[in-house]
């Protein structure tokens, strides 16, 4: 009998090892992984009650071998093997980036990250988190920022049921062993998400802690890193945030708990760790991290300026050279907090200036609830008017022959009216013009005179599209609706 | 029997002298008018058919002696006199920068600039000429800019009916000499506009040029300059904008017609010219003029980016430490052209998110007409919704016990809820929050406990104040209504 795993499916091994003393510490146990010549060095971690797991993401086809290493005799040398077979319908591996600026699976096929936020929806009520999925499943997101850790802020007092440490917030925390059934949890929320095709956008850190979880020490920061990357990186939808807004951490007296250096050497951890490689980056909150930076796969990115957020999409890509998903642009809501109550439009607005500009954008929500279950951080159910227009938008963003590339225009000047419009080209036979507040009654566009095109008008807002008549050529005008959030389609007819 | 002025009005006097020749270049003509120790050197002019005039307008009450002198002895030693007394009521005087970011009239009145544009308007038929003077009368705007020189651009092909010089695009153009009756029409309208108690911020020199007005050399330049100061500098309303768009005098080939070397030297050419020190200041395209420079008595700007305008108003403030009037930060209308198409709520926002930053916006409307007439360049009527809420504005910030002036806040924190609003304050005792685009539903104030305030909601589309009952005092919980454009004015109840 054999085992077999499906392509980019988790293989996964559980042996009987030393459950005395500290195993999280005193334990160590690796295997390397063989095809052909392909040979992937994969950590194991402990999983309490004398159990250890090593867990495999096979990225190709065919016979593996694998053999363990170990501290513990019981461990070491242990040998076996499995069959990779082709995947699922369903199944297209990890999300890699594709062509500088965009996203695929593994196994070719597109991925635009239309993404939302519930950051501890994973530390609320079991029946608030099933909710939770019967919502996103609904939903048009394909993919969520979620915090490893519980969060303590405004709306979000209530103690999570389990902890990653071993202790409670009266008596302490065991910094140096975890508490397998949090991570078990973290895990089944996981593969939950990926049953919906969610990517989960896993935030390692975050600020905003009462138990201690932001200010570990290097040591501890270090073990959590590994034994979280051992645990995880075999799951397939899987992305690792460094941090929500990595520059909030601070001490009381104003020190970092880490600075971009340390940073940096966190990251540097988990990339060396994960043997699948998957995606990594790291979020702001009011200066955007230096996305260049190697290590850094793609720009993740919290609006720096109330009022000019995913306009900058395009000059982001440039300055990064990465794929830009400007995830945070602020909360549809109507929240307190000023970055947690813009209006439907706006939020849908955000969306198609950062679509059409070659970039991408997140979605968050934050409106007033009389339990105070905020979308958020709780996750729960959705109140807003952008989510539907959020869906309109990525049919027509999937829809496209190609991912979305920006136009750069030169400066506005007298002789050019386009100052109102941002234009999105998906091949040289595609293009998405976007007039996000404007409200123009017409608009010549002057093409190529030896092609035909047909032309489409989009009102995002009432998620019409309405083809004109005939096909254009040449120099043309077309009639607009006047009002805000109209787009216009126009395709070659070949 | 003696001539008597009013302060701040006009003294006028015309000479018969020599017609022969070319007495524009020929004849030289001036005068010294004293009061006191004051003494005034003021120009004359030609008016044509052998006419000559002196114009000035009376700073001082009491007895003004003046002397001409002139190189045509018919001009040269006369001497006349009159008394200036008080103004009369709605005569307040030229407008002049007061407490360094605002202004004032000369006789102490706060003026607070709301203007709009309407660049030809006087190059329009006499009939539309009057509706747009009825407009105006009945419109919340105290200032327009207009341009001296007809206006060729798209929706302005029309010749105009008069040329400020001799001839036709035909024939071309003596600039050799003016036409006088070019000049009387432009008096006429200013003095229009006076009665109407409205400032004319005169463009003298803009790019949109198909007769050579914007490129007319150096002598013509200076000649020019010189003829329209001495013909209007003894008008109170009225203030000089050296170019609309600076940036975009460009030949053909590329090279520029006046570079900015060039439009300091016409602009002190107008200073030193100028007996009245009215307003100077001069109007961007693409990029800001350095406000910072003497000459300049105010920031006259034209937003650089189509999505953040207004909302730089302090910072402008600080880089140029002077009043700043954002006198084009785009047109309401539905037009192709991409800065002539904003919603009215755009607009208003626009307006809103200056003010409360101590700054001052300016109107402009660009509405499809089924006769291209359009109030940004023709005048006529307006069709839009931002001019009603603009007068609601308006008589918020001219009620207020002082000129608005912007809290700077730190940068938006995790502890700092308020990255949503804009705060202005008259005094210590009255704030003007702007929410803009953003819908809370309610935000946490936290006062002066020793204090007691009133708390107003105002909503500034649907233009509404309501007063909250009762008395606040230290931190308190304010409901607001969950929508988009809403202000709080709370003030303090002594």
């Amino acid at each position: 009998m054999s085992v077999v795993v499906e392509k980019w499916d988790r293989f996964e091994i559980e042996f009987a090892g030393p459950a005395e003393g500290n195993p999280f510490t005193e334990v160590k146990l690796s295997a390397a992984f063989r095809h052909g010549d392909t040979k992937i060095e994969v950590s194991g971690f402990y999983d309490g009650e004398g159990r250890y797991r090593l867990r495999f993401m096979p990225e190709q086809e065919g016979e593996w071998n694998f053999a363990t290493r170990s501290s513990a005799a019981s461990l070491d040398g242990i040998e076996g093997s499995f069959s990779c077979v082709q995947s699922r319908k369903g199944n297209h591996g990890p999300v890699r980036v594709r062509d500088r600026f965009h996203f695929q699976y593994a196994d070719g096929k597109a991925y635009f990250p239309f993404g939302t936020t519930c950051y501890a929806w994973i530390h609320q009520s079991a029946e608030l988190q099933e909710l939770t999925l019967k919502t996103l499943e609904a939903s048009p997101f394909n993919k969520i920022r979620m915090c490893v850790f519980p969060k303590h802020y405004d709306y979000n007092h209530d103690e999570p049921e389990l902890y990653p440490f071993p202790g409670s917030p009266g008596t302490g925390f065991d910094f140096t062993r975890f508490d397998p059934a949090y991570f078990r949890h973290l895990e089944k929320r996981i593969l939950d998400l990926q049953a919906l095709g969610i990517e989960c956008d896993l935030i390692i850190f975050h600020p905003y802690d009462r138990w201690g979880f932001s200010d570990m020490g290097q040591e501890t920061d270090e073990r959590y890193l590994r034994y979280l990357v051992s645990r995880l990186s075999a799951f397939r939808n899987l992305w690792w945030s460094m941090a929500n807004e990595y520059d909030l951490f601070l001490r009381d007296d104003g020190s970092l708990k880490k600075d971009t250096d340390e940073w940096d050497r966190l990251a540097r951890i988990v990339q060396g760790q994960d043997p699948h490689a998957h995606l990594r980056s790291i979020h702001n909150c009011l200066k955007l991290y230096d996305h260049a930076k190697s290590w850094v796969t793609h720009a993740s990115i919290q609006r720096v300026d109330h009022y000019k957020t995913a306009e900058n999409a395009a000059e982001w890509r440039a300055v990064y050279g990465k794929p830009v998903v400007i995830d945070e642009c602020a909360y549809e809501g109507n929240i307190n907090h000023g970055w947690g109550n813009i209006p439907g439009q706006e939020m849908a607005r955000r969306f198609w200036e950062g679509c059409v500009r070659g970039g991408y954008v997140g979605h968050g929500e934050t409106y007033v609830h009389p339990r105070d279950i905020l979308w958020w951080s709780h996750g729960g159910e959705l109140h807003g008017s952008s989510p539907e227009r959020i869906a309109f938008l990525r049919n027509i963003v999937e829809n496209a022959p190609a991912p979305l590339e920006p136009v750069l225009k030169p400066a506005a000047s007298l002789f050019d009216p386009n100052w109102d419009v941002a234009l999105g080209r998906a091949g040289d036979g595609y293009s998405l013009y976007y007039f996000g507040f404007c409200q123009p009654a017409f608009r010549v566009f002057d093409l190529d005179a030896k092609e035909n095109y047909r032309v489409e008008i989009i009102d995002t807002w009432e998620m019409t599209i309405r083809e004109l008549e005939g096909s254009f050529s040449g120099k043309f005008r077309v009639e607009l609706p006047g009002k805000p959030y109209i787009a216009v389609r126009i395709t070659r007819v070949d």
